[in-house]
């Protein structure tokens, strides 16, 4: 998960200065950012400060943040021809000041702190495209899924293709690791899941994988299609707090590594309740080395750090 | 599932007049929004017209809609005096409006067509309650829950009971059916449901069966502890669409009827892929007589009339 947040003060510090597109599009201060919760938190990788919306720029959809509220996607996305018209973005060009901060985190990080890169999935990147923000139904996009299934599949495989030559570039440039998140998908039912995204996840995360570094599917609410979204590929399954870490575990195939799955808001409990529910997730892992200890969602930003430097703290054996 | 709404003209046009809770406060307007979908759609079921918040005002929270936002609550909960001066609700008085509104509905409604009353679940009311609205993190809400779980419990004991009076109440009044909608509950993790909400689900439930009506317990997201959401009591579980039917039937007991489980966004297809959804749930339902056909959660206001008609009419055989 993104680690760097409002929820600390030294990011706070630079926001006051810094809108978050600037952090992005500096890469200086993307990588001041990606190390900042190494530094604080202790924890043993780094994940790259971006937005996974950040493609959309070279993608001529237009992407703003207004102050307190979500994306905002000034071209959205409704008509076949405004797929067909989506150019094919080169990440070395287009987006070389991501590559640019993935290069500096790299240099400035210990040599034992791996750097994590990562993109937006096909299906919720285009749930932005299609929506213009953010969304609790998912109207449009399932609108324009099941209207024009054609414009949909062209949408999905340009996105797949942008996420992959994304992610290996992001490799290239230092990245240790590669996350794909699918933070929506968990609006889907598990049949339009493997009807409408499923092939799409797959090839994004087979084209990740070439890059010949671990790859990282994550996705929230995926309880009810597990089997089928830890099937789409990658080494390591992500999932939230909604399923139990065990019963995630031995239902996507225990061949594979897991990443998860505390509660963000488990941050904001007591330390006695938080810390039972680290252990009960530690309990669940079993010890075994194929685990990776991760929130199941993004650090809320009402949360204290100290509360997530005494998470790490208790998951390294403190 | 709430049946009238923003996607019906005749609905659009008393809307032009009177605000929802307008509408919800007057009991012949009321019963004739009732009454709307039975006319146009041809459903088996009519569900009373009322807001599961409706409560909060005889609560003292205050409860107002602005134009096209969600529900706001003026007088949110953030402390444990603020659950102790919570009053007793008597139904009977405090929302005779609502009852009123139960007795014309069932004596304008043909005879053969049932209906429904309704109330929002402990968990969902207690969202509500402490967010002050609409949210997406259910931070407030959890942050209560973690760090004062006897203020929480004692909040979701006051709403189980009250819940339970005014579910008896409206079948008193005239209601053959209950549902409890738990709209929200799938923000939980497994464990958090049982040691957070399930006992209080459990007390409404049971007090709500005492009116010798069926109960039908609503939920979305449930499917990674829909054993447990079944167990909570009721007749009927009603599921959302991110859990195949037959699977979820299994898993919840098939002593038990099932009401559910079309994508809202399946009425925004075209005519032939919304009806192999139809055709699909219906399938897995096996033609058993416990399956109530319904959507998985309510009717988006972009739906076309015609398009929940043509579903009633294939459900009906046509």
């Amino acid at each position: 998960m993104r680690q760097a947040g409002r929820y600390m003060p030294e990011y706070r510090k630079l926001r006051e200065q810094h809108s978050i597109l600037d952090l992005c599009h500096t890469p200086e201060l993307a990588a001041q950012v990606t190390l900042q919760p190494v530094e604080r938190l202790g924890v043993d990788a780094a994940i790259l400060f971006a937005d996974i919306l950040l493609p959309f720029e070279p993608l001529g959809l237009g992407l703003s943040f207004a102050a307190g509220e979500g994306p905002h996607i000034a071209n959205a996305i409704s008509r076949q021809v405004d797929v067909e018209r989506l150019p094919v973005v080169n990440p070395d060009t287009d987006l070389a000041y991501v590559l640019e901060a993935v290069r500096l985190a790299r240099a400035a990080l210990p040599a034992d702190i791996p750097l994590i890169g990562f993109a937006g999935a096909p299906f919720t990147l285009a749930s932005y495209a299609i929506e213009g923000g953010s969304t609790r139904t998912f109207t449009k996009t399932k609108t324009l899924m099941y209207q024009v299934p054609d414009t949909w599949h062209l949408l999905l495989g340009k996105l797949a293709d942008l996420v992959g030559a994304y992610l290996t570039a992001q490799a290239r440039a230092g990245a240790q690791a590669l996350q794909l998140f699918d933070s929506w998908v968990g609006c889907l039912s598990p049949q339009d899941y493997r009807t409408y995204v499923l092939p799409h996840s797959r090839r994004a995360l087979a084209l990740a994988s070439e890059a010949g570094v671990p790859v990282i599917h994550f996705g929230t609410g995926t309880a009810a299609f597990l089997e089928d979204f830890a099937g789409a590929g990658g080494d390591v399954l992500g999932v939230d707090w909604r399923i139990p870490l065990d019963e995630a575990w031995r239902r996507s195939g225990e061949s594979r590594a897991i990443q998860g799955n505390l509660d963000p808001a488990a941050l904001l409990a007591p330390a006695a309740a938080r810390d039972a529910q680290v252990r009960d997730i530690l309990a669940r892992a079993g010890g075994r080395p194929g685990h990776i200890f991760n929130l199941g969602h993004g650090v809320l930003p009402e949360t204290d750090v100290g509360a997530v430097r005494a998470v790490v703290d208790l998951v390294h054996g403190g």
